[in-house]
């Protein structure tokens, strides 16, 4: 495919409709869209252009495309894998002016929203009017737009499921500029081929996010949550699946190893309420009763510490939820904090197998001379495991890198996981993509990329298109 | 598209690697086969299959591929709309004999069945283990396949949501023999384009669904319904807002009126434990604690009551719960008992609106002198109408069809509802979702089906494809 490069008459056009305050030329463009939160590469969009209406990304969309510009969207650029990084270059359509919510529906649960709404602002709105949005990334200011984008998962997923669960219809524009909506506002579907659930986890290659029907929940009246102290981390992953069995109906289970809170100690100057011990496991407990969530939690606790645990810490008081999951949250940032620069890799596998892969990632450790600290979602097998550079000169991080990589993907694969759970795939995934599913779907995804985008506009060389 | 009818050469390749009693040509093939549970038309294949593997699947389609020859996959052929009818003739390839669940992995709370398999086994499969397959339509002689194709919801939606929730994976037969699984045994999954999800609700067009690993959830140990009678069916809708924004959780949310349950006793020859009022809602609240759930339901109880329900009997025993279930999953023989000649509308409405459009439907019977019992599902705007025959003769009867069908879909889209909540569009219902979607909907599906299936082989005709 071969593209035009922005030029005088593109700019000419663009500024007939937009104002100067949201079109950005050349060097005009800050360096901050060059890059996400962790992909190393910068690349730098020829034109970015913040949009502020459906009917704008249609005009955008409708030129490109007539004119075979790249189209790469972007909302709060918190990926981790070059998802909205303009690899070739074109255009940056960024959504975060896209910001408001349009409609709350309280007789349908559902609320209406713009891509650009940050995660943290709808779960605030949602729990201002008695509702919870349960999807729960630790990146609370990606956007909703992001999130559909990679079918964020999170921390309330074991019981709630992930994004993708969330969301009633999509309102899309495709690259010619046609604005469609798949499915509608209501709980069930059989009309046709889910083109919604194909645009959920595509990662802005097939079409435009503008606009998004999600569903809330009713919040739940308590929540509980428990900091489980283990000897080693051997201990805390064998109690996930025996918690999952025991019908308590946990909302997260997550689990953290001393490093990494010492770590978010550091990098937050606050202090965890417990780290005297190798392994934790973050439970959380939630519904209308505080006599069946305690019921919950408790059997949850006695069976932790028959299983072993060293203790069963209560974090009941807002305050002391609020340190613990901000914490959570800040994993990432510290891990990031505590070497000069890391990766990551996402695996998901069946949750039976998590322990087993934990100490394969330990034995990966020793072997090649590498930190490789870890924190993730025990309950749904999705893992977070960073490659910290800390001293290694260029040449050995690379070649690390590709070895240490090569032998976790391939291991997860033989264990039945798969690349992503919710980061997604991206610029920098997706050879392990192609390793895992194989030419015939990686075909079957480009000939229905091809469906809609013909001209290979929408973000080109990301997801199934390897070179 | 021209297709080959079967012939000798045809009929010696297949006979070559499959035993006479699998496999039957022209006369030899069962009436059975040539219509499902509504669809008037019949249509009988030119050779039926009884499959019993994956590769036979395989051997099947890649030759009738390669040959031109139309496949249209059928399990127990309780369809409503002619998914599973030949409509272009060629090969059904039967699933029922595919009926063995492969394994149930009980660390990870799944089960790893093949397509024909029925739902009343896998549910008691579950149960005779501790687990709940949650998805519950009416039908439980349908296949797990069949369920798969149409995203088949049923009377727990409320809750635990429909097929698609369950679908872990997928082992997929593409049109020229490939066999590929989409997904994996893995809770959550960010990795490309979501194949699964676009195989769940194709009724059969881009693949066949030779195995699926599907999640099971703990059975709960304590369910308890309410039958609660009100004086008319705009009172009993008007509760199931309340109902949910409730946070009682309810399970399922059905609404029946008297006229439906007097044809169910009649047709059943059972009596229902309640027949004196105009309209009811049987509700469902299940959990693991009798305390949690008796608080629940007694809350759902004195809400109705609050909202001008006459009564709320509890439905607590085995014996009560399975007179009332069965009467519920009777409804549509029942129906189907009472009239000639019937044909039904499965819209899925925003919940908000179920009330006024049952009203609408009242209006109808009025104007055009038709019957139109309903029940459904009103705890997820799912209904389920029926247009009774009756006295009509043919060509009355088509007009009718033709009139109220017309206006019913009209006024449901108007609604923000689509054509289908469970029972999908098959061969009966095309015209109305492109009346919905619109062509430019339709071509996106139709760009997938060339993709999957560029010679157009598998059940053609159907869902995107309208003459």
């Amino acid at each position: 495919m071969s593209y035009q490069k922005v030029n005088e008459r593109h700019l000419d056009y663009f500024k007939s409709f937009l104002p100067a305050d949201r079109l950005f030329y050349g060097d005009a463009i800050s360096e901050d869209y060059s890059h996400d939160e962790l992909v190393g590469e910068k690349m730098m969009p020829e034109l970015l252009i913040r949009v502020t209406s459906t009917e704008e990304i249609s005009r955008v969309l409708a030129y490109a495309n007539a004119e075979r510009i790249p189209v790469t969207t972007r909302g709060s650029g918190t990926g981790l894998v070059g998802g909205a990084l303009p690899v070739m270059g074109g255009i940056l359509l960024e959504t975060t002016l896209m910001n408001r919510i349009l409609d709350c529906d309280e007789e349908d649960f559902t609320v209406t929203v713009q891509p650009g709404v940050l995660l943290m602002d709808l779960q605030q709105y949602a729990s201002d009017r008695g509702y919870m949005y349960p999807p729960d990334p630790g990146e609370k200011t990606g956007t909703i737009g992001g999130n559909i984008s990679t079918n964020a998962g999170g921390m309330r997923a074991v019981k709630y499921g992930v994004t993708r669960d969330y969301v009633r219809s999509l309102t899309v524009v495709l690259p010619d500029g046609r604005v469609e909506t798949f499915s509608g506002k209501v709980v069930k579907n059989s009309t046709g081929y889910s083109l919604k659930d194909l645009i959920i986890g595509s990662e802005g290659t097939l079409a435009v996010v503008a606009e998004a029907v999600l569903k809330l929940v009713p919040q739940p009246a308590c929540t509980v949550s428990l900091l489980i102290p283990f000897a080693d981390i051997d201990s805390a992953l064998r109690c996930v699946p025996e918690l999952i069995r025991s019908g308590t109906g946990p909302t997260a289970i997550e689990f953290m190893t001393r490093n990494v809170i010492l770590f978010t100690e550091e990098y937050l100057g606050s202090r965890f309420p417990d780290k005297n011990h190798d392994a934790y496991l973050l439970l959380t407990y939630d519904g209308n009763s505080a006599e069946a969530v305690e019921a919950n939690w408790t059997r949850a606790a006695d069976l932790c510490i028959e299983m072993g645990a060293v203790d069963a810490l209560i974090v009941d008081t807002e305050e002391r939820q609020s340190v613990v999951w901000t914490a959570r949250g800040a994993f990432l940032e510290a891990i990031k904090g505590s070497t000069t620069e890391m990766d990551e890799c996402d695996v998901v596998l069946p949750r039976t197998r998590v322990a087993e892969y934990i100490r394969f990632t330990h034995e990966l450790e020793r072997e090649y001379d590498i930190r490789l600290p870890s924190f993730g979602h025990a309950g749904d097998g999705n893992l977070h495991i960073y490659l910290c550079r800390d001293g290694m000169d260029d040449a050995s991080w690379a070649e690390r890198k590709e070895t240490v990589f090569g032998r976790m993907y391939t291991r997860a694969f033989e264990m039945g996981g798969l690349v992503s759970g919710e980061h997604g795939v991206g610029f920098a995934k997706r050879r392990y993509m192609l390793e895992r599913l194989g030419e015939d779907q990686l075909a079957l995804m480009r000939g229905i990329k091809r469906v809609f985008d013909p001209n290979n506009i929408l973000n080109p060389n990301k997801v199934c298109e390897v070179d």
